[in-house]
């Protein structure tokens, strides 16, 4: 059975613009499904977008303002029209705003308050992910390495950790804004200057030069699907545009040359990153391999244009996840507590 | 300069009716307040609460459906009328929803995704808070102890990793809720089905009996304002109705008598949990000490009736909060990224 699906994106987040090229490119990928746009401008106003509009002028213009206002509610998104409001009739939306309100939680809430089914993280594991600290202590706790980092909250005093070079990233943010590699003291300054630009803590961590670096995509349903592993093309590190100008390649992926026991120990970390913290979202997580051992670089919850060129099938993966999203417990309120205090103790 | 407060409570939570409590305790401790009460219902529909109508039974019997409905949309709370939309008018709102919904991170990412000024944890406080797994993370990396713990995501060939007794504790209830204390195997099996009835995995520690616990309430201002140490009144350990009973108690507070070393512990020990992650809230750490050593056992982002009896002069100290909310950095969409492909690579 074929669904409708709503796409969700924009956002007021730093990567905003990565996110309508992952819509538009989203559109083409999913092009068998029905397709829904729902767009989040920069001041958190959410439009309908119609499919023709759906190209990148359209926002970077302003278009999308005489576009129709939608309200999110009880079970879905609603246009208010004279006859009353009017429901976008969506079976799953998919969250795919990188970044802020996407990736730190607020999406996740809106949409798990209002009871509305959705592929992306839910709040704990967009929290875990969007902070790198967390993170950390998340992949220690079940057993995933990560480089050693120093935590700072400010420049005032700052002794490095480590020997140059180093890597200098904002504590919250993805697609490699305001990260730097800095190769001695004199670049520091600039690096940090940056960093805090967009964070008001920022992670240090050695930097490790022509280190191997591989993503993996996947994401649960009856069972664990994986996507192939891929060596992402480096220029030292990837850069904003690089990471993204390629979004909607059309080659068919290719699998890194990997040894059986690396690529072991990189699907067994993915497995247990995901489960069962990331249950409903389909992810991409960036690996080193370093001295033949894996370390987690980072958890992208909402991969750029969802990691869709390192699968197969794509569509089909998407619709097995939406078949089989994490089922909310509903909590009965009987008031038996006020109740029990109301005879017992007269009136509260 | 005084302010108007609005209080939020009610909630899809096991401590639904807690906060109808607390709320009603609020009401008399914040009565030089101008004040307005937003109920959130069982099934996720806000209502404004007339002041008169805040009585416990006016809940558990329903009454409230014929308050006037709200909704929650940019900067504010609206009631919709023949008129259009009138916000309730409020300088600063209260968090006051204990548990799910309140302090799982989905209120305050309501608040924060539509600007509205509010006292109570942030998204990411709540989620450290509210599972107690990753407070365990967060507490060790600050260098604040905390008990040795088992985490279960099943009961399925569990091997006790302590010696009896132990506590048995859902991951994400706080108010002591399908806690139980087990003496030996035959109590374990019930503690597992209550606790694992309310959550999908489990927290087991050890159980340390006669432990003396201490609480401390504060938040932080343009200083940090600590509230006394108290020694909760305990049998055995407090369960839900007693821990409740007494929220509106007038008696004014008694410092328990603790050792200054273990004072400055406590203290330093709540500072550092504090900083900065629960800027914004007002909340209580509840710590253990064992042999002269100083463990935090949960912090409550949101506790019950804001512990205002901690507080020699509770409504300064809201009101100082009031002043001190943490800013949020507006983002800036500029469009810059799209407008450089469309110009370098054709429109996209």
């Amino acid at each position: 059975m074929s669904k409708k699906f709503g796409i969700i994106f924009g956002g007021e987040s730093f990567e905003h613009e990565i996110s309508v090229v992952s819509a538009i490119t989203l559109k083409k990928v999913l092009s068998s499904f029905e397709l829904e746009f729902v767009f989040l401008s920069s001041n958190r106003e959410f439009f309908l977008i119609d499919s023709k509009d759906m190209k990148s002028n359209f926002f970077s213009s302003g278009g999308y303002k005489k576009s129709k206002k939608l309200t999110v509610e009880k079970n879905g998104f609603f246009q208010s029209g004279l006859l009353g409001k009017k429901k976008v009739e969506v079976d799953c939306f998919i969250n795919l705003i990188h970044g802020a309100d996407g990736e730190d939680g607020k999406i996740a809430s809106l949409m798990e308050f209002y009871d509305i089914d959705f592929i992306g993280p839910r709040i704990e594991a967009s929290v875990l992910s969007f902070n790198k600290l967390f993170t950390k202590f998340y992949a220690k706790e079940i057993g995933v390495k990560t480089l050693d980092y120093q935590h700072i909250k400010s420049r005032d005093g700052l002794k490095l950790k480590f020997d140059y070079p180093v890597i200098v990233k904002p504590l919250r943010l993805g697609s490699s804004i305001g990260v730097g590699v800095v190769k001695d003291k004199d670049e520091l300054e600039y690096a940090l200057d940056v960093a805090f630009e967009f964070d008001n803590e920022v992670l240090i961590e050695p930097f490790i030069k022509n280190v191997h670096e591989y993503n993996l995509a996947g994401c649960k349903t009856k069972k664990m699907n994986l996507s192939i592993i891929e060596k992402p093309q480096k220029d030292e590190f990837l850069d904003f545009d690089k990471k993204y100008l390629d979004f909607s390649r059309s080659s068919k992926p290719t699998a890194a040359p990997v040894s059986p026991k690396i690529k072991n120990e990189i699907e067994s970390s993915f497995e247990k990153l995901y489960a069962n913290l990331f249950d409903g979202s389909l992810i991409r997580c960036d690996f080193f391999v370093i001295d033949d051992e894996v370390y987690l670089n980072e958890i992208n919850p909402i991969p750029g244009s969802m990691a869709n060129y390192l699968f197969e099938d794509f569509g089909s993966i998407i619709l097995e996840l939406s078949n089989n999203l994490p089922k909310r417990k509903k909590i009965t309120i009987d008031y038996l507590y006020i109740n029990k205090i109301q005879s017992s103790k007269g009136k509260v």
